[in-house]
């Protein structure tokens, strides 16, 4: 999982380089992305020299050759399909979400058991569960983002894997029983929620000052 | 972040052990857990010594006394108050999910700028943001979900940190800046979007099969 953080953090960077490069900027600093990020200039320094990136002689990263390589890490000159299961309140949201397409990602499909959703208009073509198979082949994507009600997850997450979906992004608190060669990310609300209330009570209660 | 992974293993368990509780079970036993959770019975065993958790002479843990336990550590004993600012696509989502009274976490009220969306008919109190110092202040809330557009997430974050709000869980892909005393933890949907098609890619190209 260290290894996660570090690949979340050159996605991080990515977001705050495109707004540099953007502003016409050419050259940035490792204390510059590190402000931005969060974390240390050394960290920085580390996580770029992981994934084989080197800064420039007189110091400082040239942005186009960063971007360029963070790009690539993530496969980002070519845009990223992703289908999305289940139509309700979080896949709404998500359908929605205009922060996808920055990133080289696009939701083409979706899927319901509900007629009534989908059979709403909308930008994105939706289809009834039954045409999974149909539509994933046809299309030949292989990840998806699963938003369907826990209790059905994991029979959903079934259907996927034997439409060839590879790649899960999971909305359930759920562990999802999957061959090895399919990868499943979770993301549970509720849980990061609960993380937050648990820490922000603990430094409550470390800190000197409490609260009135 | 270890300590942040073990936290999140917890609230994992109580999930599995409320199931068990409801169906009438006394006795589980770390292999159980570990198979619901996805890890091994050593890393449950060991999550669990760790909040001084001990099992049974005779193996396995006591059902009811793992849950008074996990909810003691966090604070399960009474309601969780939380308030919602931004009522936009995700903070709808937000706004009706429904496993969060199961985790007692109740939203409590739900602030935006705009009129169309503070107005309209909701079972959580709604306020215009002028309102959010004053009804923070009288409902003595602390935490906040941050649901606004990643161009003014850091703007309405000082907001909340001047209204008092001490923990912030922020949907967008910023780092927050914030006081010492504050706590924040970042849910980037997208990110974990990337992540995921970055293993998942990853994974086919380690495999011998590849994807046809």
């Amino acid at each position: 999982m260290n290894n996660g953080k570090n690949i979340i953090r050159l996605l991080r960077y990515r977001i705050v380089l495109l707004r540099l490069q953007e502003m016409g900027i050419d050259t940035v600093y490792s204390y510059n992305l590190g402000r931005e990020i969060g974390v240390t200039p050394e960290q920085v320094r580390k996580d770029f020299s992981q994934f084989g990136i080197k800064g420039k002689r007189k110091g400082g990263y040239n942005i186009n050759e960063l971007l360029f390589t963070i790009n690539g890490i993530f496969r980002k000159d070519e845009l990223q399909r992703v289908i999305l299961v289940g139509l309700g309140n979080i896949g709404k949201s998500i359908m929605q979400y205009r922060g996808f397409s920055r990133n080289m990602i696009q939701i083409i499909a979706g899927f319901d058991i509900d007629p009534v959703k989908y059979k709403k208009k909308s930008h994105i073509p939706l289809y009834p569960m039954e045409k999974l198979e149909e539509v994933v082949r046809e299309l030949g994507v292989i990840t998806a983002i699963l938003a369907v009600p826990t209790q059905v997850t994991q029979e959903t997450c079934n259907l996927l894997v034997d439409a060839g979906i590879r790649g899960i992004l999971c909305f359930a608190p759920l562990h999802l029983k999957v061959p090895s060669n399919v990868t499943i990310n979770t993301i549970c609300i509720s849980h990061e929620l609960e993380y937050l209330i648990y820490r922000t009570l603990k430094k409550i209660e470390g800190d000197p000052a409490k609260l009135v």
